[in-house]
């Protein structure tokens, strides 16, 4: 069994999601958008996938290593790839890592007509999720103040959440951030929503100490369920001193760099209360799982980054809380459901309960819209 | 897919093997002796395999906890037992925990007609070996003294072996232990392979600080390369302080409790160079390949204790060393090959190189002679 091609799809598709100079996503015109799915051929007539994944890096680093490779030897991949190709640790992305990791975890499910959780032994087939909001904006009918939070926050407990994670004002707004603007929209929320709900708050990642402290007294009086990147998270003291202050648990991290070693430092010096990981940042679902078992061996919680569709598999198969997946980023003025024309059907559909159903389907579980794809491919092969 | 049954099949065979009062293996008259295999039966046609596990305790305890469950949810499973159905963390051995999910493994590999280490995700398909021999005794042509140990040494070079571990003199035997005849096994048996051949010693397993100490200078300067268990393992600070003062890998822990915890710490603490661990110790394959990663997350060496088809298949997929298989317990007297007469063919066959080529049959790699088996069946059922 063996690898013969690693092929890149590029195809066209009309999105409402735009991103500020910051990188935060924010709705805006509709326009043309680029999605990429990498592909994994194997001489098993049995493909292997995953959205994402650089072209040229496919073209030029990946394919001319892989081709000739067992496509189930994931472990010996990954450390080639990582270990042996990093060029200074920097050529290979994380996100680029996971895009092969998780399309040979999708071709050994395909191959086996296995979903990746069970492969990996399943644990649970569902899982409650939080609706993850996008950051705060100055749009007429967006997130533009604390009351407009409190609205669309109830409209989302409408629609079946239990959970909500705020994320608020950041730059280049020019404002931003305002400690007292992210205490008065959690405020708001919690007002609106009552007790029964679990809220969250992401806020601007580089407050000070003293900011961050403030912030987070609010955050127990109001009841919230965790604080997330209040700093950068390259200052580790910061955050054990912010975890030593604070009874609210502290997540992360979220951003930082070093995949799972970093991630044992923050458990060495109880820089944070629940972890932080996910494919895109470990590097896919064989790290991932890493990190879920050094989580289970320090006895702390791991709490996944975003619903990809294998981060999904790895809540499948997770034996330690992980109780949430990540839904969204969402906005009152978009509609999520819709948002990945590609697949024929959304990746984590959410029951009336709060709870997202995971993919028992073969491989990542994903449903993959074909003819969409092929009619609106724009790479040249 | 559903778990119907858990089967116990008990069986007899003729064996040259027989333990001392204090456990250790020793060439005796051949007699007769028993043999378990737990069988978890599922509504797929398919079983799944493991040899070992006790009757009542899987008639008691195991089927009911498992008819029903679905037999992929390994992780599931493997908490349920160990989380919820403990008593008093004492009830369910882990060696018993490691049966049940090996036979678990099994039955995904063979239900898939993969091996375990290809769905684990591969990274070898062959280890290096060393010999492990028994310990030492007061037996005629038997591993008596250092010369004796010398010569058996040579003759496992001529088999292949290009590394030999010893296990010396323990009680009962009166005059047992002595470190001074542990160092001269060792010298005799470095001058009689010569510096090319890895050594390893793993001694008496409760000598003082200072006894190890000395053992530990002189490997030193026998050019050893690793050291194992020569005190308590429960005493984590004398650990720390002779791995402070050797320069020998120190090599643990094998028999303590505590499963992955207890690695942790020795890891947190540096109470070990290279981490010990193995299916029957950790509690499975499920659970052995979070200590892997473990090791991995601390930059830790891990050696796996026992060539079991468990091990053998965890050190397929584990992306670091993992340097060595151990095979044995191996006696100048005995024919270690012929000793599974269960198996139509050997779990760890060697080759002329001294490498141990891992089994890519489907599931634990096992070929079971089940003439022999039915042959030689005492239990009821």
């Amino acid at each position: 069994m063996r690898i013969i091609d690693v092929e890149t799809i590029v195809f066209r598709y009309r999105s409402r999601v735009g991103t500020d100079i910051a990188g935060h996503a924010h709705p805006v015109e509709e326009h043309d958008a680029y999605q990429t799915l990498t592909v994994i051929v194997t001489d098993e007539g049995v493909d292997g996938y995953c959205f994402g994944g650089d072209r040229e890096m496919n073209e030029h680093v990946i394919k001319p290593a892989l081709v000739g490779m067992n496509p189930l030897d994931r472990e010996r991949i990954w450390q080639y790839l990582y270990r042996d190709l990093q060029g200074s640790r920097g050529l290979i992305s994380s996100g680029q890592l996971a895009v092969i990791d998780m399309a040979l975890w999708d071709f050994a499910g395909r191959y086996l007509n296995m979903p990746v959780c069970k492969l990996l032994g399943g644990y649970r087939e569902k899982v409650k999720a939080y609706a993850s909001t996008m950051v705060g904006d100055e749009i007429e009918g967006g997130l533009n103040s604390p009351e407009a939070y409190a609205d669309f926050a109830e409209s989302l407990v409408k629609q079946g959440y239990k959970a909500i994670k705020l994320h608020t004002w950041f730059p280049p707004i020019e404002w931003a951030p305002d400690p007292e603007m992210d205490v008065a929209a959690c405020r708001a929320v919690r007002e609106a929503v009552g007790e029964e709900i679990a809220l969250m708050l992401d806020c601007y990642h580089c407050y000070s100490r003293e900011e961050a402290l403030r912030i987070g007294r609010e955050l127990e009086r109001l009841g919230f369920y965790w604080f997330e990147e209040p700093m950068d998270e390259h200052n580790v003291s910061a955050y054990v001193w912010l975890a030593d202050n604070l009874e609210i648990p502290i997540l992360g991290p979220e951003t930082l760099e070093g995949k799972i070693w970093s991630r044992l430092d923050w458990m060495l010096t109880g820089a944070a209360d629940i972890i932080r990981g996910g494919v895109k940042s470990l590097g896919g679902i064989t790290p991932l799982m890493k990190l879920v078992h050094l989580c289970e061996a320090f006895g702390v919680r791991l709490e996944l980054h975003g619903a990809h569709p294998g981060n999904l598999q790895v809540l499948g198969a997770m034996g330690i809380p992980g109780e949430y997946v990540e839904r969204g980023l969402l906005h009152p003025m978009l509609d999520y459901e819709s948002r990945t024309p590609w697949l024929r059907e959304k990746i984590d559909p959410m029951d009336s309960e709060g709870y997202v159903h995971i993919s028992q389907k073969p491989g990542l579980g994903m449903e993959i819209d074909w003819k969409f794809i092929e009619e609106n491919r724009v790479d040249a092969d």
